[in-house]
C-alpha cells in the first residue's frame, strides 16, 4: 500500500490493518511495500487503464449488502472497464476509505475484494488506506492488450450485441427503494457482477469493432457508442433481452450492469458464444451511417441512465 | 473519465462537469472518452504505479487551503511515490468525489490539478467523478522506470541524505490546531509540496541505492527504510535539516514533508545536486549492518509519523 505497508512496515493503527488484509490476501497480493508498485506491460501490448469508485449512499447502502459483497462489486465493476477495452488484467490497487468506527469490516470487505481479484485472476499490487465520513473503495485497475477495443470503432453495417440479460439491478434498487425484498436473482445481479474480461477478448478476436460496459444503463451507453464512432445506432426493442421478473424500462435505462455492448459483423458466431460461456448474447440493433438530419441519440429509448451528481 | 466522458458524453450533470474540467485542462487531458487510458510504456523500462487519497478533515481542512491548492496538493503529493522510485510520470488518473453543492468548487479543484500536472511534465488519461459526504481526491500515478530505486537496496556504509528542509508543514498544522496564522514559508510547504521528481533521477543516475518519500514523517521513513533494506541506521540529530521557525520534533516526526530520504555513497556530489536544483541535500545519518542485538528501529527518536486510523 502507498507508501507504508508489507515489508517494513512501522507501527500504527493503519499499518496493523493493512497487515490484516496482506495476510488475508496472501498470494493476491504482489510486491506491496515500496512507495509504488512495479509491473511489466508485456511487449507489443498497450496499457490499458481506469479508475472507478464505489461510495456508499451513493453506489449502495450498507443494509443491502454484505461487506463481502461491497468489496467484490467495487472491484467487478471497475474491472468492467478493461473487458470493454477487451484488455488482460495486470493488477490493481485498492483506495479504502473507512470511518473510524468501522475498521470491524475490514476483513470481510478484504475477502470480497479478493474474491473478485481471484475471479478476475489478476492480482493486488498497491493501495490506500484512510479514515472518511463514509465508506468508499477507489479501484484502478492495469491491464494489457494488443489491440483494445474502443467505443469509437463502430461502423455502419455492424450488428450490435449485449452480452447477458438486464433489468435486475434496475429492479433491486427498485424493491429497495420501496422498502421491500429484492427476488434473490435481480439482487444478485447487482450484488456480485460478473466483469465479461474473457467474454470480451473472445469477442474481439472474432472480429468485433467496438464495445463499452452498461454501467449508465443500456440507452446511455447506446448514445456514447454512437456519438463516439460517428454513427446512428437503431434499438429494435423487441430484442432488448429482459431478465425474468425486470421491467423493459429498467433494462434500457437502469445502470450498474457490467454486461457489455458490443458492435460487430451481422455474421458474429452467436451460438459459438453461448456455447462457450453460458451467457446470453442478443443482438439488440443496427448500426448506421450517421444522416444530416439526425444526431448520435439512439431512436426508442430517450435518455437513460443515471448520473450521480443530479441524484 | 470512466465510462462516460471525452468523445462522445451523453447528457447529464455529471457529464457537464467534467466537460468543464477537461475545457480547462486542454492539452493536459489526453485519450479521455473511452472506459479506459491508453498508455505505452517505454520499452525495456518497467511501469511504476501508486495511488493516494487527500480527504478533506482528515489530510487538510478547506479552511486552510484554496480549492487550487486542494487540487494542486492531492496530485502532487501522489506525485511523491514516483519521485521515490526515481520514475518518469506517464500520466494520471484523478478520482473526485465531492459533496452535492459543491460543485462550485470545481473550476478552482480542475486548475490546480492542472497545475500539478504541468509542473511534473506529465498528463492526466483518467478518472471519475462522484458525490461524496466530504471532498476527496484519489490519484493513482503511472510511471516508468529503467532502473527504479526502491527502500529496500541501502546497504551498510552508505549514508543517508535528505532533500530540502523539514519541519515546515508541521508547523503549519501547529499553528492551525492552535487556531493561528502560520508563516507563510511553513504554510507554503503545507499547502504546494513539490515532488522531487527530477531530483529523484539525477540521485538515480548519481549512485543512491535506496530511497523513500516522507510523507509519514522523517522518523517513521527512516524505519522503513530500515527494515525494508535489513539493515540499521543511525541519524544524528544535529545534521537534521529544520526549516527556519520550525521545530526539531516536527522536522524528525512531521508528516507530509514530500522530500526524499536518499541512501548512497558517502562520497555522492552534494554540491553538485544543489548547484543543479537549489534544494538542500544533507547527510543526515549512517547505514550500519543490522546487528542482533538491535531491531530495525533508528536511534535517537523514536516511533513518529503520523497514522490516519488513529488520529
Amino acid at each position: 500500500m502507498t507508501g507504508s505497508a508489507g515489508v517494513g512496515m512501522g507501527p500504527g493503527g493503519e499499518f496493523d490493518l493493512i497487515r490484516m488484509m496482506l495476510e488475508r490476501w496472501g498470494d493476491l497480493a504482489r510486491g506491496i511495500g515500496d512507495d509504488a508498485a512495479l509491473l511489466d506491460v508485456p511487449r507489443g501490448e498497450r496499457l490499458v487503464v481506469s479508475t472507478d469508485a464505489s461510495v456508499e449512499g451513493r453506489h449502495f447502502r450498507r443494509h443491502w449488502l454484505t461487506p463481502t459483497e461491497i468489496g467484490q462489486r467495487a472491484v467487478a465493476a471497475a474491472l468492467s472497464d478493461l473487458a470493454a477495452m477487451a484488455a488482460t488484467p495486470l493488477g490493481v490497487l485498492v483506495s479504502l476509505a473507512l470511518p473510524d468506527g468501522d475498521t470491524g469490516l475490514l476483513p470481510q470487505l478484504a475477502d470480497g475484494i479478493g474474491q473478485a481479484v481471484r475471479a478476475a485472476g489478476t492480482v493486488i499490487v498497491g493501495g490506500n488506506m484512510t479514515a472518511a465520513a463514509e465508506l468508499s473503495i477507489t479501484t484502478t485497475v492495469l491491464g494489457s492488450a494488443h489491440a483494445p477495443l474502443t467505443r469509437s470503432g463502430a461502423r455502419a453495417g455492424d450488428a450490435l450485441y449485449v452480452t447477458g440479460r438486464l433489468g435486475g439491478p434496475a429492479a433491486a434498487l427498485a424493491a429497495w427503494n420501496a422498502g421491500l425484498t429484492p427476488a434473490g436473482a435481480h439482487r444478485q445481479r447487482f450484488a456480485a457482477p460478473a466483469p465479461r474480461l474473457v467474454e470480451a477478448r473472445w469477442l474481439a478476436r472474432a472480429g468485433a469493432t467496438a464495445a463499452i460496459d452498461i454501467s449508465d444503463g443500456l440507452a446511455a451507453e447506446v448514445e456514447h457508442l454512437a456519438a463516439a464512432s460517428g454513427v446512428r445506432v437503431e434499438l429494435d426493442p423487441v430484442s432488448v433481452p429482459v431478465m425474468e421478473g425486470a421491467t423493459f424500462e429498467g433494462a434500457c435505462a437502469g445502470g450498474e450492469e457490467y454486461e457489455l455492448l458490443v458492435a460487430a459483423a451481422a455474421t458474429l458466431d452467436v451460438a459459438a458464444f453461448m456455447a462457450r460461456f453460458g451467457v446470453p448474447l442478443t443482438r439488440v440493433g443496427t448500426v448506421l451511417p450517421r444522416s444530416p438530419d439526425t444526431d448520435h441519440r439512439a431512436r426508442v429509448v430517450g435518455r437513460g441512465g443515471h448520473d450521480h451528481f443530479s441524484r
